[in-house]
């Protein structure tokens, strides 16, 4: 059994990763550390675990945690990772972080989006970007991998094989977003009360969001040259999901002519044929985040408009699980050889 | 592999038939009944199970199905089953019927309160009413189980113990019952829209309510007579989830006192002690249909009321789940000899 | 013009408040106090007010105000005007109370329930319980009125007529009431997150919440001897609107008979006959929040069950509006001389 | 008085009109037109109604209608009034279309996007557009009014500003809009259940929806020639409410460099100064639908992205009262010499 330790467990990130890794087979969790419910029942915390997890809560002591565990995950704030990860703890565990301490290539870009310095940039170069469907390989070696963003995992899935393709040209795409409230994580803001966000939608971050350099930079790999993206989220009034559209304009071929449908969808199957999570949905068929919900999939399509000469790319994930504890469980599960999918068979619930 | 057909595969409870049945270990479903959707893809039409279920829909051929299946599931509306049931089928295929028509051991209370009159009749001695952790020994050896409803599944097992220990006067029960709207099914119906049940509560089938004899039936055999409740469904703003409270007075003991908190929650104990599905939750802490979403559990709590010499007693379950295709897994699981929880260990989905 | 003071106008009932009387057309607003936002421009706080309301917020001066306003408005936390309230106030401003404080004649109950020393008792006598259908000629000569609780007002409503007529035993009264979120104010708690209140149901303060001496109170008026009733709020996932579901034994006439819807409902038109704000809907029409939201309406109505032997009485209305800021607009109303519906008019809104 | 008839009147927007109509103070509404529920009181379809509105519905007779009202709402599917629309009808009344019937000038892109033949073009060179910022004048003359449609209207009102303006290539604009569910009208569809739209967002009519002509229609007046537009229009769990996020490259000056918020909001300035029902939101507030639930206003707001070049537009309304109803009474005050804001005055209903 591969002992887990979670630090962070009682943020929504972290519980999904309770939810996930309970069920999974090949691991136990060892460490639940909230340092705002210390020697708290998990299971009082959060009651749908009741008499299913029988353990307290610990601090957050990333050294002793290592000795303990095989594998770390912390979903925990930007910046704690980076400010105490050492070679002594990467070397007796593994490291699923789901924060964005090590996302980013360039410290000066991270410093720049988040606005605070960066605890330990020896290691950004180190740690692979642990978006499973581009990096398996790199994943499988690593010991220290940056989990994407919830809304980066769910742009690049939807727009990479068309960056990739050179079918659109990358710096006129344009990422519109929308996510369910548990992106915005369980604190006390009056902002999240259920009054507030409840009827309503709202953009956000709006040319600010600090996911977008993320995205930026995987796209860039995709394009083979830096790329500057427009990335607009929303919030909206649901639990889960994130839905993104996003548009760019088709380069036209050596004849002058845009590619139809069928060459775009072809540059789909072909990154995302043998992927298991992720779903290229039929001809027309919109991705809606019920569809997703409780899984660790991601659906895919576009469409064309020979209008405008801009093709509409959309995908849908649920944040908390491949934006999140799925993609975290399922880069564990690279990490350790075992089934890429184990533990994440869970089939979407609805309604 | 037990093969399981299903007919009603594309109502709500006969998609979380699949949705349980496809992570079944046992099990391969082999006919998705809909005579709506006859030989359309099930994956068009639940997008969900898109890639995860490749079969198209069949008609409702239970003669059929009985050669093919092991196990048949009719959710189904009412009066279905009872109109094509007969002997050959039986001898084929065990039988768990999420239907009505079951349910009542009196065929004039049936044809009362669902104003249809029953296909046959002569089946409903040998039907074993459904309830697992009431009827546990006697669904093991049935080849016709009649799966209880969702409002009565989780109001009999919220007051079950205290009417069993003789603990409160049964005819005093009122049950207030607050349901969200997949119990309302797939129909398309105005009053279903989102914009109806959005932002609304309202009570409906007061004093009227066909799951009202189902639950006396039930708690009658607990009572060891007759009982006669009140019971009043309520329509909720949300997908899933029943919640029940309900209320009874207190039987004073010799002499003269109401019994506490202690004895009554002794009696949950003393009824659900072992079961894996039912959880009582630690004093004071009241059930919510959010911690048991999208699993087979039923929490439930009680809390006496000195100055008024009542007790209130709470249940939350999911109406899917736990109300309608969980435990008829479950039952499946009793008839084959499986172990009961086979499928059925999914945690709770929050938030 | 009426001028009028809020001391608490940046919670939801103040808030409604302001948007009431923004509409009123003999009040203007001259106080908005609220000591979390001080000096900042109301319509910053709450953008639905943006360039409709100029003025910033101040600090909760009762002393200044009183010299400045004609009327004053308290949505403040319990036993904040208790321990301020003077006569020195009470001769210069009439004043409505929307907290607990002046509501219970007995000052025991108040300090038993609410867990707080009362600071001003001598005023409780004077007190004035302001529900307006049941008190409206001791209010128009009140200088101190008691707004009543959101729960309350539904509650009472709700099963005043057949208290009243002796049509039910009172000590058989049962209260299930389900409120939509607003009633939990804007204070930023985890419980009150959107993730956290969506998509589920519960109960809460069982046998314990401070409506019910309250309800008690005022249904032994109408009874004519104290009265002791069962009363448990829900909290549903919506934004607004109380639903009222009570139970009670029907008394037996002279003749063993029991009363009939006939003259169930003729003892509500006793009631509410002339009623503006109260609607008795038709007969098995039952009531829902979507129908009173925005609105002052109260929708009532009642079914008998003779298989029980009890009386099913359920009542919806909008807790910010008539369960609040609505109901001391018209509290105002009555102590000015005005029309009782003015600025209260405003059809429900829906969907 | 105004006299005002209603054709559609029992579907949602003809339902606002009522609400709004209701409380104008120089209209009574002579004529609750419905196919569906003829002689049915109106109060007993929508139940916020009940005991406001007393008349029965009536089956849609344009004709007999024209005798009778001053003014005719068509709240109908698209092409009804195109169909039954004569010159004796014109002479007798105005027409307010709150369909799609007379919003196109050419003729062919009409039946283009909406795939029927236009029963009566020969009225669509008279028809005026109703967006009464843009079109006030022309309005007031009109015997036939085309009420936009509700993504339209957030749409071009966003918009409007910069193209006017020059600071936006018009071709660039990408329009992405999000939509309550009332938008979807009342029909009894699977697909706007409350569990099919409850927790989900999806896209819809990508690359085709029908209000894209009107929306380059109008735009293009603005730019001085024909522009085409992307437009994505997504429903999002919630009643009532649309979002628009518009993004668009910024026109570089003649010295290279790219027009900052300052002058991009100056342009919003110049247009909106004055209007009562157009909101300009301080810098860096986003539009949120909450925030003019209920009303007529729209708030609108733009951010500069110097990294893209690109300014993000975004705005809001309620679909149902500036997107349908409300601007169709604010049309009626237009062409009845009105204040223009006569019944329009509702404060946004906030929570």
């Amino acid at each position: 059994m591969i002992r887990a330790g979670i630090i962070g467990a009682t943020g929504y990130a972290g519980a999904e990763l309770v939810r996930i890794l309970t069920a999974h087979r090949e691991t136990e969790i060892v460490w639940y550390g909230s340092r705002s419910y210390i020697e708290q029942a998990y299971g009082d915390i959060y009651r749908n675990m009741f008499e299913i997890v029988e353990a307290s809560c610990l601090d957050d002591n990333l050294e002793e945690l290592a000795d303990r565990a095989d594998v770390i995950f912390t979903a925990t704030p930007q910046g704690y990772l980076a400010s105490v990860l050492n070679d002594r703890i990467l070397e007796k565990a593994k490291i699923v972080d789901l924060s964005a301490d090590y996302r980013l290539k360039d410290v000066h870009v991270y410093e720049s989006w988040y606005g605070i310095s960066h605890g330990s940039p020896q290691y950004l170069a180190e740690a692979v970007y642990g978006l499973c469907e581009l990096n398996r390989e790199e994943i499988k070696k690593a010991r220290l991998v940056a989990n994407p963003g919830c809304y980066t995992t769910c742009s690049i899935v939807t727009a990479w094989p068309l960056v990739k393709a050179g079918l659109i040209d990358p710096d006129t795409l344009i990422v519109d977003a929308k996510s369910g409230t548990s992106g915005a994580g369980r604190g006390a803001k009056t902002a999240n009360l259920f009054c507030e966000v409840n009827e309503n939608m709202k953009a956000y971050g709006v040319a600010s969001h600090r996911h977008t350099p993320e995205i930026e930079q995987q796209l860039g790999y995709g394009a083979g040259r830096p790329v500057t993206v427009s990335f607009t989220p929303h919030l909206a009034p649901m639990n889960r999901g994130i839905l993104v559209t996003a548009y760019a304009s088709l380069r036209r071929k050596a004849d002058g002519s845009l590619p139809g449908d069928d060459e775009i969808r072809a540059a789909y199957h072909t990154c995302y044929e043998d992927e298991t999570f992720i779903r290229i949905l039929p001809e027309n068929i919109c991705p809606e985040t019920r569809w997703v919900e409780g899984s660790n999939y991601v659906d895919v399509n576009c469409k064309t408009d020979p209008r405008t000469g801009r093709v509409i790319m959309m995908g849908a994930l649920d944040n908390l699980v491949k934006g999140a504890a799925g993609q975290a469980v399922q880069n564990m599960n690279l990490l350790f050889g075992l089934p890429e999918s184990e533990g994440l068979s869970m089939v979407p619930v609805f309604p």
